[in-house]
């Protein structure tokens, strides 16, 4: 054992390891801003090429601005083929796995992928993020052993995710609600994948080891895992009438309901309030209501529980929505990676701004001094 | 601005994040333990094999354990046909970077993929701890232009990753210095790369997330890539009586000597003791005792900034090591990689056994509601 004293900060919890510009959060009453935006404005009034634009260059970009930065995002969507060839041979992965194999493939192709400047870094983001739905969508096709949809430049970021996914061009208003899951999903200051991406930049390593990275983080079913079990529960109770008892005998048999609670949020994750009002209107639209009532009757059902701090977060409704769009169960973490590249690439940004190795202790608490016996005396 | 003053952690500099078992540092006298056990009695007595059954099970093992782990180390050492064409397909990438592919594309075919038991997740890590030697090598010879070479069962770990590599059984000395710096490289606590690791352990990722992300991590200069530089260093510096000149001017000029300065470290790292002795040995066995001599006298340059606690690391020696057995200088990263994987396995069982989210937090110090203007009136 050791001698020394130490405090242990298990899970880092409400530890501050440096300071940013890129997002507010409050957790106490709920409130998310990028760059200074409420993201109420953002996700509203603007769109997933305008909100990362935001984030990237820390202004709103005025309408010139903006179309040449579509235009660079519209020009970065194809893959390299060798990069399609990769997602052929790993099409029995998880989406989640091949689109991490794929992003660390990129890696191969970027003339720029060893330059840490702030320009560069953001140069290859912007592709990034505009070759991810290629990846998601392609190999969603490949493994039900449909031909890829090349991207349509006709199309904006979440419309042609869509489309390539589904090979026909998406209604505008589903369209849009993918986009503003893309906008609310952005950014979220260092959350564990964002903090993983700023682990790998902290040692130098490049973008590319940083999304790896995030992507690698985010697979794990507490932190992008959630939307999908969310709606396992709901196709589970089945009806409305069914949710408030699901939930209790799920609370009483020590399991807890997916889609609630949040390490920052005491009050309602402000982005669901957003995914909310879409999957009602989803729902409506698509005259299948009852998700979206077995959803409300849950959270009506947790109300004890959110008035001591475990609130609905960005996970609850999202779910709904993608099952609503005939989205398949095991690509939705996939979409909140997509919409996240943008909110790595900034936290990558601010590491390499002011860089320190990211390297804390652990206390030992084993033997010391052991004695090495040779193997015949053992 | 936000109200709320925080103490900044910048670094984790000296944040306990957790307990562990796995290894002892202390910094101030150069001192690691794996197990308990020190590493000056592993280096010189133990086996990469055995040591890792150490670190792993927690425990020596007697013979007949030690013959059943080194046949299912064998036994894994051969890669499926898709991770050998993605390793074509990916030649022109720095070996990390095929490295960091490799490992995700395997996730692919393992069947135990999301099982986080500690259980499989430790039968996970011994594959990929065998199955990393074959990337390195295969990738290293295909990208020349030479056919892969199958691993040779009658050869151990080291052994067989220098005949993968070269095509021919290596000398055992040679071989018994790559086993040495595995075993000097197999754990050292919460490193960056490891900390990744844990990072996405902590949101329930599995053991290939976990990887990826440790090579990923790894790969930053500041981690991993310092034996390159040590080496070109020294054939920069060229003969022995250049050194001293050659340090002071680095140091004028505002440059940094690499391998020197540690973290943890504030006296001369354990490890770099072992692979000085070997380095210097092999120089004279192979002829060339000129590199040794220029780092010896680089060291000797270093005196005074060693006194104040920046003191030669385990990147310093082995740059001339892998030099001098003829191992291409942008493979070193990858050996230190090699050594590493049963490292990270031990910290994501340990992460996996007592769980709690890795999320820190960021101190907000941008603009605060900023009005949203229409794009047209920008």
């Amino acid at each position: 054992m050791t001698e020394e004293k130490v405090e242990l900060r298990r899970g880092l919890r409400d530890v501050y390891i440096d300071r940013t510009t890129s997002s507010f959060i409050d957790g106490k009453i709920g409130k998310l801003l990028y760059r200074g935006y409420n993201i109420d404005d953002l996700s509203e009034k603007s769109t997933f090429e305008e909100t990362i634009y935001l984030l990237l260059y820390d202004k709103l970009p005025t309408q010139a601005e903006l179309d040449e930065f579509d235009g660079e995002l519209k020009a970065n969507r194809h893959l390299p083929e060798e990069v399609l060839q990769v997602i052929e041979l790993t099409k029995t992965a998880h989406p989640m796995d091949v689109l991490r194999t794929a992003v660390s493939v990129l890696a191969t192709f970027e003339p720029e992928v060893n330059d840490n400047s702030q320009e560069a870094t953001l140069r290859k983001g912007v592709k990034l993020t505009a070759q991810a739905p290629t990846i998601v969508a392609t190999h969603a096709r490949i493994r039900e052993g449909k031909d890829p949809i090349a991207p349509d430049d006709t199309l904006g970021h979440a419309a042609n995710f869509l489309y390539m996914l589904f090979g026909e061009k998406p209604l505008p208003e589903d369209a849009r609600l993918i986009d503003k899951d893309f906008i609310l999903h952005a950014e979220h200051g260092i959350n564990a994948s964002s903090f993983g991406a700023r682990v790998a930049a902290s040692t130098q390593a490049d973008l590319h080891c940083a999304v790896t990275t995030g992507v690698a983080v985010l697979k794990g079913p507490s932190h992008g895992g959630a939307a999908e079990e969310v709606m396992k529960m709901a196709l589970d109770i089945g009806e409305e009438a069914r949710a408030e008892q699901y939930v209790k005998d799920l609370l009483a048999g020590g399991g807890r309901v997916m889609g609630f609670g949040h390490r920052v949020y005491r009050a309602v994750d402000p982005r669901s309030i957003h995914l909310k009002d879409d999957a009602r209107e989803l729902g409506e639209r698509k005259g299948q209501p009852k998700w979206f009532s077995i959803l409300a009757s849950v959270t009506k059902a947790m109300e004890p529980y959110s008035r001591r701090g475990i609130c609905q977060n960005v996970d609850f409704f999202s779910g709904a929505i993608y099952y609503l769009l005939d989205i398949p169960d095991d690509l939705f973490i996939s979409i909140f990676a997509m919409g996240r590249i943008p909110g790595w690439t900034v936290q990558v940004m601010e590491q390499f701004k002011n860089n320190i190795l990211l390297r804390p202790r652990l206390q030992y608490v084993g033997p010391m001094d052991v004695e090495y016996v040779p193997i015949d005396q053992r």
